[in-house]
């Protein structure tokens, strides 16, 4: 298949494209925004050991029309993979400016995607990567996009209600409605991966860009940082927030999946992407006692939390169409977590102190 | 109080100008960019008899972070109304150029404002106009915002899932749950009114402008125009399409409520603004027998629909907070299509007979 990967310089986009480059055509596309966000704002991240140039990129800004739509116009792909938006609670949350660029950037390029499918590739089926962050910490199930409501005795199937807690997350949320909007009225083809926080150094074929830093690093990258740096492990309040995550090998698999069971004409169709769910005290306990074990002093220190969130929610998110469709997770484990100790550990003399405590509080 | 209203050019924004500048201090605020959209869309109307330089306007472009937050710096008004956004579905719909810029124009607008309360009038309230067609037209009752769901034994009170079926619609939900992000993250007073289709040619003040296009014109005014202009009524479709409707003089009631009757420090309160439910056919049908009763030939013609929406549906939509609060409705009656009639009558030599029928499909 001709697959279009948009946002190939990220830590998804650049093992997704050289998985499937085994047996598609694939066009890595990135306008490089990511490193230019993280050298302004001078952000330390262990490198990749494969570069974005060894795959013969396209490098457009999928927010200018004229680039997008010219390349889907050319291209013809059978799917396109959207990794292509500025990431991070923290980073759109630090004040106005950083707000507003992350989310018109992203809204801008979602739209020119839906908008470039329904004039020049209406078949193209378009996987979108969206985050389980999106629903927000509602006291019922976390369905996959839908919810089944009956109410005052009737019935309907409708969009499960969203309730994000970042300007990033309300991005996504708004991308989300354009994408049903182009499914419901345009009849294009689309998939919603709302997507968990993905863990690992390593897909079979790269160790991707690792970022540890309190904007664009996930706290399990920083925990095991901080591990290795002889830092005390910094669970943001009670540390009772729970996540769905996933490992990075399990993301490409989910891609594949989608790929591979397309989603039909003028469907909108959401997969909740995790595999498990943890709790950050969960997470920071088992680097504890790996790291301990290992012979590093690891330490946990619950800090004021920075961040408006719940710290006591209910949490149980639904993830059946993936498995179903027979992704086999690869669950968090002791020797995972002893593999990035010594992996980062590698790394040690690179490891900046100063940007692994908070500096966004909202 | 100091109120700003946004958008006091408009249909709506120059009667609740001058009806709150009775007893309020008003600021009018408009960049006029309505009018260069009638113009330069060769969009002919009915004038409005007051003219908005009565009012000592600031003309400034909401969409302008330096214009905007300087206004709210400066004023720290009680109270913004929202009405400064691009309205029109066939508008939004009628190519990329137009809908980008509906969307992004109007998001944009709704975000700086938000901006601007939370670093300079946090205690402002908001009061913002939505619209009934962000719910779309599902299954179930359409309450007021919220739902309460009870779903594998648990409950919780979420927001009401929205189903828009144009960009414009699309940009009021992104509005809405931005309002509410606000809300929830930043502690703002906000009143999102989901209005329904305003009718009425007059409040007690104005003549306000009367457009009757396929673009900006609502189907009841066309219907008007139509029946003096001796055409056909078009009916889009089947006609039983169904919406809720008001009264001019309704809307600056409403207004007027929910004024008196806050939002409270980190409430984001949606009322349903509307009075009662008619179908297309419901109100072709009173045109037709006021019309013939008075003397023109009206007839009714059903043509191909040129949008996509159902058009036979169950709508049961609930505005009893605005009852409740006092709201006494002009009901739509034989007296007022005559009235309505009659004024459409003293232009009939201005009708632009070939802006009638619609020429945006999708």
């Amino acid at each position: 298949m001709k697959i279009i990967v948009l946002g190939a310089d990220g830590y998804l986009g650049l093992p997704t494209c050289i998985d499937l480059a085994r047996d598609h055509t694939v066009v890595a596309v990135d306008n490089l925004l990511k490193r230019d966000l993280l050298v302004s704002n001078d952000i330390h991240y262990l490198h990749s050991d494969v570069e974005l140039n060894e795959l013969d990129p396209v490098f457009i800004d999928v927010a200018n029309w004229e680039s997008i739509s010219h390349l889907v116009k050319r291209i013809q792909p059978d799917v396109i993979i959207n990794y292509a938006e500025i990431p991070s609670a923290p980073y759109s949350m630090a004040d106005r400016k950083q707000g507003m660029k992350t989310i018109m950037n992203n809204i801008k390029g979602n739209l020119n995607i839906i908008y470039a499918l329904k004039e020049f590739s209406p078949k193209t089926h378009l996987i979108k990567l969206g985050t389980l962050g999106e629903y927000g910490t509602p006291n019922i199930d976390i369905e996959e996009g839908y919810l089944d409501v009956t109410h005052n005795g009737r019935t309907d199937r409708m969009l499960y209600p969203k309730s994000p807690f970042s300007i990033y997350h309300l991005s996504k949320v708004h991308d989300s409605d354009a994408l049903a909007f182009a499914s419901r009225v345009w009849g294009l083809r689309v998939t919603d991966l709302n997507q968990g926080f993905v863990w690992g150094h390593e897909s079979d074929d790269v160790r991707p860009r690792f970022t540890y830093d309190d904007v664009f690093g996930t706290a399990l990258n920083r925990f095991i940082v901080q591990a290795v740096a002889g830092h005390p492990l910094t669970v943001y309040g009670k540390g009772n927030q729970t996540r769905g995550i996933l490992n990075l090998r399990d993301t490409l698999k989910c891609i594949r999946l989608a790929i591979e069971n397309p989603a039909g004409e003028g469907e909108f169709r959401v997969f909740n992407q995790f595999t498990e769910s943890w709790s950050i005290n969960q997470i920071a306990n088992l680097i504890y006692e790996v790291g301990n074990d290992s012979g590093l002093d690891v330490k946990i220190d619950h800090i004021q939390n920075p961040r408006k969130e719940k710290e006591d929610h209910y949490y149980n998110v639904k993830n059946d169409s993936l498995m179903n469709m027979g992704l086999e997770p690869h669950y968090l484990r002791r020797e995972d977590i002893k593999s990035m100790l010594e992996y980062v550990s590698e790394f040690k003399g690179e490891i900046v102190n100063d940007q692994i405590m908070p500096r966004v509080k909202w």
